[in-house]
């Protein structure tokens, strides 16, 4: 049997030192006995998820840790929204996020309509009933979220959000951002759409009962982030790898998905800090044996970046930390450990700082690092490089590569 | 207030080991507290202007160096030579290093004519009466120098030299480098206002007076480095920084002229090894207040490298080391202290060995290394970076850059 792959990828692990840590990193800062054996027993390095200084999101950086060309295939974030809660896809259709929101006399006074958790199902039904001039789909989600998908292949991409992105502002026009006509269709559909779903939305049943509770009605579709569904290769024909995913959030799922991997379902993994790392550690033991790569996020790291917590950081990936030993009952594989990109503290947002990488398996070329950090792994056998490049070393570390000429 | 940038770029200063220094590099050999504490204090490694072994001409490493992708923008010095002395340019045009020369029976005997200073705006006033058949500019530099720029848009640049770079031997006659019709025409254009050049300039009273002194005249015009002017989308609008440049040689003006970039005057930064650094520095702290981002060129390294003085170079690098603390005064800003090109002793000449480089700033994940050398900045946590990135590592840090994706 060929060795396997598993990528373990922390989100947003990545950080730059704190003050109130002495100028350590919450993850230097953390005591994490394993990945500091793991980082001992491997060859350590620093990745650039696309490129120095360019700074991920969770989609971009996914794609490119899955060997894509993230300026090729990414145009928004709509599309992957879309397959990560189970819509079915065609390359050029063109899909939204959107939020229900709450409207009065055309400003936005809620823009997730109090939360909204039940109902949505019958609200997006009824605007599924719309009569509108193009196919579409529109699809709740959890809570106040929903996708909208126009699957006229004639649209394009390129066009500005419905939704202000504050409260207390009135909504926007779609505008086209290329001189594009394909585009500027889009922009046209989708202010017509958004009246259209105040009209219908205005008068439903659930919302006049949700007047009456005192509760705002969910009497708008707040639509953004547009992007075309892309014209993207299957990994398993592209690399010969049978892939699964195990992923908290419905975005990164949703790459995963569109690159053909399996989504592996795991119960308690829930993308917040909430989610139970155990029961993902067993969800690769389980499913690994069906698999050649095995691609697992856990976002938690990430939530305390953007609050700016630093002990919350350090608290996560020691629960992270203790709970890995499990995995070293799996044989014959090659494991990574790494960020999709950095979320320091200090700057509560993600960052295009490097992340740090292990990469432990039977042939690696041991260095001398012997704790897991981004300043220890900056000076492993890896050097530096670039996230696209990290599935194309472990194939070759697990004898998967193909030889690129004679 | 976001943080601001400033990048320093010791022109040349990449060296090899040299045997008199036992081995050692000028910049190793050099007494340089100053930058060695900025080492300490920041972030370190090596880079690759254009990319490893790429030897960088200052105008291609420059333009790396703003983000730009000299493969693409690049055909020719012509136009960064013409907008550097301040030339106004429109995408197409075609521009040329040009140097008055003196022939004789049609054999280049001087190629700068006695290295004239005076005069050449009369001899320029004259060119540009000359009746020709297409739009044309040309306007006289210091001393010998001067630029050509033919301003019909359908012409080529990839066109050879008029000049036969060497003395004795004849003019040369300008052939167009691709098959194409628009280069073809241009190394047309540019044979017959050579030969334009001669009537005038022979007949040319200023020339007669200097044949009666007996000083070479200044009778031809000897046109090289053709290049199209790019179509460069300015710093600004990419980048969203308001940005300036110090510079005392116009090439690097000119590059950063293109790029949209104010260029601060700073009297005394001559480009030769006279230059008043503290000037620079000065020049540094009274403007930064009104930009995001400065580049500051300053010559000096370069020229003992290309005259192999390694002493020479010691002693200019050690003169900039002691003038940097003034910056210390400036707040809230990322530095970075490197290059654009090595200009090793031993080669006497650019070469593509990469350069040292410090990032210094708050936020800066601080590694061991202790001193700015070659081989010391290799052994940092920055790795091995491609100019290109140094912009986008820099904005980064400074919490202005822009994510992708989402």
């Amino acid at each position: 049997m060929d060795d396997r792959i598993i990528i373990l990828i922390f989100d947003g692990i990545g950080d730059r030192p704190v003050k109130e840590l002495d100028g350590k990193t919450p993850l230097e800062a953390a005591n994490t006995p394993n990945l500091d054996k793991y980082s001992e027993e491997g060859i350590n390095g620093i990745m650039d998820t696309i490129a120095p200084g360019v700074v991920p999101g969770s989609d971009t950086g996914h794609l490119a840790l899955l060997g894509y060309d993230p300026y090729k295939v990414y145009t928004g974030r709509g599309p992957f929204e879309a397959s990560g809660i189970g819509m079915k896809l065609k390359s050029g259709e063109v899909a939204f996020r959107c939020n229900f929101g709450t409207i009065e006399d055309k400003i936005v006074v809620d823009r997730r309509a109090g939360r909204i958790k039940k109902g949505t199902d019958s609200l997006a039904e009824a605007i599924n009933e719309m009569d509108f001039d193009i196919d579409f789909v529109f699809q709740e989600s959890v809570e106040h979220r929903a996708v909208l998908l126009f699957k006229d292949p004639s649209l394009g991409p390129f066009v500005s959000d419905v939704d202000p992105h504050e409260e207390g502002l009135p909504l926007k026009k779609s505008k086209a951002n290329r001189e594009e006509t394909s585009s500027q269709l889009t922009a046209e559909h989708l202010n017509r759409f958004t009246e259209k779903s105040i009209e219908i939305l205005s008068e439903h049943p659930i919302n006049i009962e949700r007047k009456e509770r005192g509760l705002p009605p969910a009497n708008v579709i707040l639509s953004r982030g547009a992007g075309a569904v892309p014209e993207m290769g299957k990994l398993e024909e592209m690399k010969g790898l049978k892939s699964a995913a195990i992923a908290g959030i419905p975005l990164v799922k949703g790459v995963c998905e569109l690159a053909g991997m399996d989504i592996v379902q795991v119960e308690g993994a829930t993308g917040g800090l909430d989610t139970d790392i155990e029961a993902i550690m067993n969800g690769i033991v389980d499913n690994i044996n069906n698999y050649d790569l095995m691609i697992v996020n856990i976002k938690g790291p990430d939530l305390p970046g953007h609050d700016g917590d630093h002990m919350g950081k350090i608290e996560f990936i020691e629960r992270i930390d203790s709970s890995l030993p499990i995995l070293e009952n799996i044989e014959n594989t090659y494991f990574a450990f790494t960020g999709d990109h950095s979320t320091p503290v200090t700057v509560k947002n993600h960052s295009g700082d490097p992340l740090p990488l292990i990469i432990k398996g039977e042939e690696v070329r041991v260095d001398a690092v012997d704790s897991y950090g981004e300043r220890s792994c900056a000076t492993g056998g890896l050097g530096r490089i670039r996230g696209s490049d990290l599935l194309n070393v472990l194939m070759d570390l697990a004898k998967r590569a193909e030889k690129f000429g004679a």
